[in-house]
């Protein structure tokens, strides 16, 4: 940690902030300066707490060296880390693990005929919300605990794993009976009591990042998981809020490499939510596994025409099969594969 | 509803269009243009589901003419709310209500010397986190239920009323129990759930803007509240995400005017978190009233230096002193004033 | 400077950092901590090339301390800059100097009622753009220097001064000629060429900041104009760009106190630009004041309907009568006062 | 076009819409709701100006149906452009495109060993910047005709195009006479003085987006061109502004099928000043490749830890080539090559 101080601080000012350093139990490294002096900090372990510092006279800002998390950091653990799911499957290693379904479950049939669609094309997961956050009070909130168990029903038809959002505490045990891995959602990103709640489910957790989060604070939201002690955590990138009305978010690729280089987690890409038009998911799915996510999830739908939610962004069976085949391709260039799914469990 | 057709859509598939928005039981109005159709949807009562009709072939896009959100807004409802506080205070009147006081409860020492330092002052509610949400998992997190305890007793002692944040479902019960305003944070302007627990708690809500959210989005969330039978609800603008690291936020000070042209429900301002920098909190809290503002919410902290959070954006008592004479005197420039506190209960 | 190293940088890599360093002819300071190495370059005069730094193996950022720019700082020049207009006025004292006028001098019989206008409810300076610089290459581009020698003939008429916009080197020479002040718009903030034009014309420069600059940006846009010779320069907030339709812009009214504590040059504000809506422009306008604008800027027009540029955000005459109004009374709140007009020339 | 009432405009307020869209020579074609009146505008030839309604009494808003740009639309011209380069190399059609060099000129050795070192590796195009547009007034400015000098002698010794940055009139001028095209930096992306010399100067132009420019932006700068009888037109995305300071800018991939589908002109990409971070620019040029980037830009220097700009973002030499082996690949998986350099003039 870096104090800088202004132009006009005095010597007494730095000696202040020399002190404070001092009674907090670290070293202080004064740097003077021709334009105006800096005190570095020695022997941060992350816990210093720089606001007081901030806050002292002639003090002009801190600059913070040591990152704020540090579990989830690949300083502190070098190697990838593969999420081990249900059957064997891995998200996190050689191989790019496709995840697909609708935005919400609405009935049997639909998500049925949605499982078997997108099994029968490649994916190995089915997405699919049973509790919807919804931005009006007035929109279709989801199933429930219905929606749960018909994702259960399609998971036994077809062999697909299942990844199914929460919203709160409740919702966590509940998810966390019938699926496999426990979505939190971008708006809940920095809901830290779900986090705590769902950091002891005992399950992996998908952890979407926030419209206007950074990978900092995405990475310290997952940190909260590993402090919980579940190290089973996936990370999503799935856009970004920008300025341009062409498309719903900004889809920030380049998290993929980012979140690589900072942090062990494996990181996978929604380009659905991520540009919300159907015909750049293709082009963009291709580029996020061009840009080496581990994983890529996407909307399908049997009939777009008629979902309750975000059928604008929801790709038709056969559009998700040409899918398949060039990210396909995409991964083999890179010297990836995409996942095979899992046999029925009912076959 | 305008649903625009792309340019070389057909007749086909402008009456499927026609079709489907007749089948949602509204009428259309397609309008031929020279370079692409347009089509009228007539009789929206605020439930079509837009996401329906993008999906069709040969739909560009779909232009909302009516807004989502309803009892917030005040096309719904023309006169202004006051919300009523206890002991006959109100904000959304003439008055300008000043809250104020430390980022958190800290001991019985910090808040009782911050509540009678900002009550001197001319403060009329006191704040103060008992529950903290903290990006980090290690940084503190609040005294919790003594936090809450503790504000109480400073409420008893000074007449000041208090307004605290609530987390979950559990801490929403907690603090309707000990505070008098419940405060949904930034970051959980979207937990839904959340908002209809706090929509039930029977007290009035003070709701902060989320730090990407768009006005509309700020107002649904407030719908949530409505829609539970709450219309106590205070809004409140505590600075955007932006580009500039120079300040923390962007403090959006025209959101104030548009809060008030779109919705009837009364707004503050918190400069505090707006910029996240003292010696901006006093120019910027004269702006927000100079704007308009039913109310200021600003950080103060007897001994900044030594606080365990937000010190770097804690005003000292006598900076707070002097805020509140200034504001007093742009409040009387545009024909309102400061809301005078509450004698001590029990003095 | 700040060289921050990686956490598994080894002893040469240091090493190098000092050795290039020292080349650069500056000393380096090693500070081993705990996570990290971070090496201090002492003796910054604020040449150093930082890329050449960062590119060095093991090297995680560079952290500046030094700001980029000189001659607009406020360490550089502690007394606030006085620009003094021609007949004795200033912007950048106690004074608060109202500009006003239409977006484009489109008539003789436009400009001159739109002069008298808003030189009767109390502006001294007038505005009107000749030469527009428009987002379509179909919109109306502007009377040229025609519409120059409209502005001098209501100068003459009115005695207020004359800002208007240059948009490349031949148009400053007579923008010179012709106006009181040179103003740079928003889109052209970091058109170098213009930059330096403007800065050797011997006027003073309202340069606008740019609708994404940050205030580091902006400041070293001006230090191109100081760098010139010409520190007669008035900087101009008018809203950057944001995520949310609401506005067209997010108008960022602390960059008015982050101005002043940074620079010693005077900085106003534009609120009709800011948020390009009309009836958002008066309580900005107070707001801007209120944060300690040296000045404000707003689009009025004597026929708003009929504007062929920006009608939706200009005001009507009596709605600049209200606007002075109310800014005149906040200006005496905070001990300043809205500068008077100079008597017209031909009187 | 459709202009939306508010809620309570009266009977007269849409007439007065209704007369003065006829007044203009549209028609008008009132829609009635539950909620609001809109006013459909028949006939709109891209001229009408909205700002006019926009301003009558009870007017909400203004919704655009029509885009405001004509020649570099898809729908004005179906077919692809094929941007035609000296020597029979295109932009647009299946090759992808590589240029490849350092960011500024410096010396003669550095700029003909980046050249052989590019082409080794297979680009096809030779950047290198002789106007610098800088930042700051005091960083490096570039060696100016000097240095176009120097690119001319590198394409004659290595079979390159070469293209350059022009920063006013007189650049574009000597730009034209030695270089293949011209370049336009993301700061002038609005410098409409310059698009319009550029769109004179009879060589193809390669147009960046601005750094906050919305695509209708860009295609309007584009217009600009094209609206001076130039369609001879290259766009490239080059990262926009975002809020997280993890990367320099947020590469906003997305940007390459919009345009794609919205323009018929050919698109590439710059994940060198995109991204900011060397180890970045690998994947991020994976990633624009696979979502249909018609070629790539980057920065390559002999030797970046001495690059007098843009040092920690210029790739080593030898991470060039692998990079060319990977978007190789890439380009195959989509069914489109990279595009074979030219043999050397000189040979």
């Amino acid at each position: 940690m870096l104090i800088v101080m202004k132009h006009g601080a005095t010597a007494d000012h730095v000696q202040r902030v020399v002190d404070t350093i001092e009674e907090l139990g670290y070293q202080a490294r004064p740097m003077p300066g021709k334009q105006r002096t800096a005190v570095g900090l020695v022997g941060n372990d992350g816990r210093v707490d720089a606001s007081r510092l901030a806050a002292l006279p002639g003090v002009k800002e801190i600059i913070h060296v040591t990152q704020p998390y540090k579990q989830v950091s690949r300083e502190w653990k070098e190697e990838s880390t593969v999420v081990r799911l249900c059957g064997g499957l891995t998200i996190g290693g050689d191989g790019v693990l496709v995840t697909a379904g609708p935005c919400s479950v609405e009935s049997e049939e639909q998500i049925l005929a949605s499982a078997h669609a997108v099994r029968a094309a490649g994916a190995a997961m089915l997405r699919g919300g049973a509790f919807k956050p919804r931005t009006s009070p007035y929109s279709f909130q989801g199933l429930g605990i219905e929606g749960l168990k018909l994702l259960a029903k399609a998971r036994d038809q077809t062999g697909l794993l299942v990844v199914t959002e929460a919203l709160d505490s409740e919702g966590v045990d509940a998810v966390a009976q019938y699926a496999d891995v426990i979505q939190i959602g971008a708006r809940n990103m920095q809901n830290f009591s779900l986090l705590k709640s769902a950091g002891r489910a005992g399950k992996p957790v998908l952890l979407k990042r926030g419209i206007a989060a950074t990978i900092t604070e995405l990475l310290l939201s997952a940190e909260y998981l590993l402090a919980e002690g579940n190290d089973q955590v996936i990370l999503c990138e799935r856009g970004i809020r920008g300025f341009d009305s062409t498309t719903r978010n900004v889809f920030d690729v380049t998290a993929i490499p980012v979140v690589h280089e900072l942090s062990h987690l494996p990181i996978i890409a929604d380009p659905s939510h991520g540009t919300g038009r159907r015909d750049k998911v293709i082009p963009m799915a291709r580029a996020a596994v061009a840009a080496g996510a581990d994983g890529v999830m996407v909307e399908v739908h049997p009939n777009p025409d008629r979902a309750l939610s975000d059928g604008a962004q929801s790709l038709y069976p056969e559009q998700f099969t040409q899918l398949m085949r060039e990210i396909r391709v995409i991964a083999e260039a890179i010297g990836r594969h995409v996942a095979d799914p899992l046999p029925a469990m009912s076959a």
